[in-house]
């Protein structure tokens, strides 16, 4: 597998960057090339200071002038900014040079340009982020974590059928357990978006959808995939991360 | 001042109901009177197994003969259970027995009997559950923590409103800063909701909005009130809940 590395994005980029770059090479061998994606003079500096040998056949640096700061919005400035990082890193997926994308950068920029450039599948509206939590289980997936803010209901259903099949194809869940996220595991809880989302969810076939679910569900059940709109997934996940770091 | 507790509320009613009224007989002298409102006969029993003394003059039961169960409907049970532990101590802080009403038990039912016997603030349209984080600074409450699931953007106002008046009445707090959760802290994040919401607080005299927070915030920001309508912030607080025990 080739990766597309964004290297200049995110809060600690490039350091972080080329730290991850030299652990990957290092443990997973099935990585056949890795391109670190960004401004070239930056990049090579940072390799030399980290130990990364560029004349390892195995890592190529890829030039892109331009880098989407973290606080730029992202759809808009990927529309802007044709030659950065994410952008170049996204057309060598596009074009087959590499088979896939890594960013810790910009959320929005990255989930902008994925479905600028690659598009959605067919079926699929809108794209959603999966974000793993671990658990005594396994890892439960909190889909979607921010991509789409004011989703309908029919994106969750959507989101349920892609997080079934990322469970069960890359994870090896036999049959993934989804649930929708509410105020209260009864039925007849939550709002007019989660009570139509419910009913879909209900009626869809190929998922094994086991109601709602409350904050507990994330670490005490088994549970493969926890449905939100993004707005309520991102809240979700950076209360999680702060209490987390507090406690 | 007076309370009237709900001894029957909760999902380990009555045991630690009993063992919170003798803490709180012991430690708060400024505590007149306290009515342990539930099935006299269980309360009678339970008194006995833990020694709180009925024949202390700051103490009395008063029977209510029915319970509304944590799993039941809570607006639809007081209306059915006249004579619930809750609606008979609702009773009594509208009849001016008692000066306060403290529960355990089901959220729903104690909203619903606050806001059908005592009714709202002149200008509040819904009532609204803060919930009170501890952090470095002092205490930050989740307003709403659930009362409300499907607010409207005029009613966080309110909230703010409210919020900082009781931070400021009860906690001390000189000008306490009301922050909207939001998926970014930049001023354009959030969803159509919460950007009506925003303009809204921009305008509103009397309190001092501080803007858009994140997860982060409630425990590293000097922060005294997060809005949020009820959906949000009973997920929010149920997830903090959680990440707390699991960590």
């Amino acid at each position: 597998m080739k990766v597309a590395l964004d290297a200049m994005g995110g809060d600690h980029a490039p350091a972080v960057n080329i730290g991850g770059a030299i652990d990957a090479l290092r443990y997973y061998p099935k990585l056949q090339h890795l391109y670190l994606v960004g401004i070239e003079d930056v990049l090579r500096e940072e390799c030399k200071r980290q130990g990364l040998d560029l004349n390892d056949p195995r890592v190529s640096i890829v030039h892109a002038p331009e880098v989407i700061g973290m606080a730029e919005p992202g759809a808009k400035t990927v529309r802007k900014k044709k030659h950065s990082s994410i952008s170049i890193a996204m057309d060598m997926v596009k074009e087959g040079k590499a088979d896939a994308f890594v960013s810790a950068g910009n959320t929005g920029g990255a989930v902008a340009a994925a479905t600028l450039k690659l598009r959605t599948l067919p079926g699929v509206d809108r794209a959603g982020i999966a974000s793993a939590l671990p658990n005594e289980y396994g890892i439960c997936h909190i889909l979607d974590a921010g991509a789409n803010p004011e989703a309908k209901p029919e994106h969750l259903v959507v989101y349920a059928v892609m997080g079934t099949a990322f469970a069960r194809g890359v994870l090896g869940v036999k049959d993934p357990k989804v649930g929708l996220m509410s105020n209260g595991e009864e039925d007849e809880k939550g709002t007019a978006f989660t009570k139509e989302a419910f009913k879909l969810l209900k009626q869809a076939p190929g998922i094994n959808f086991v109601g709602n679910v409350e904050g507990r569900d994330l670490f005490e059940s088994e549970l493969d995939v926890v449905l939100c709109d993004g707005f309520v997934g991102n809240i979700m996940l950076k209360s999680i991360e702060a209490t987390a770091k507090a406690v």
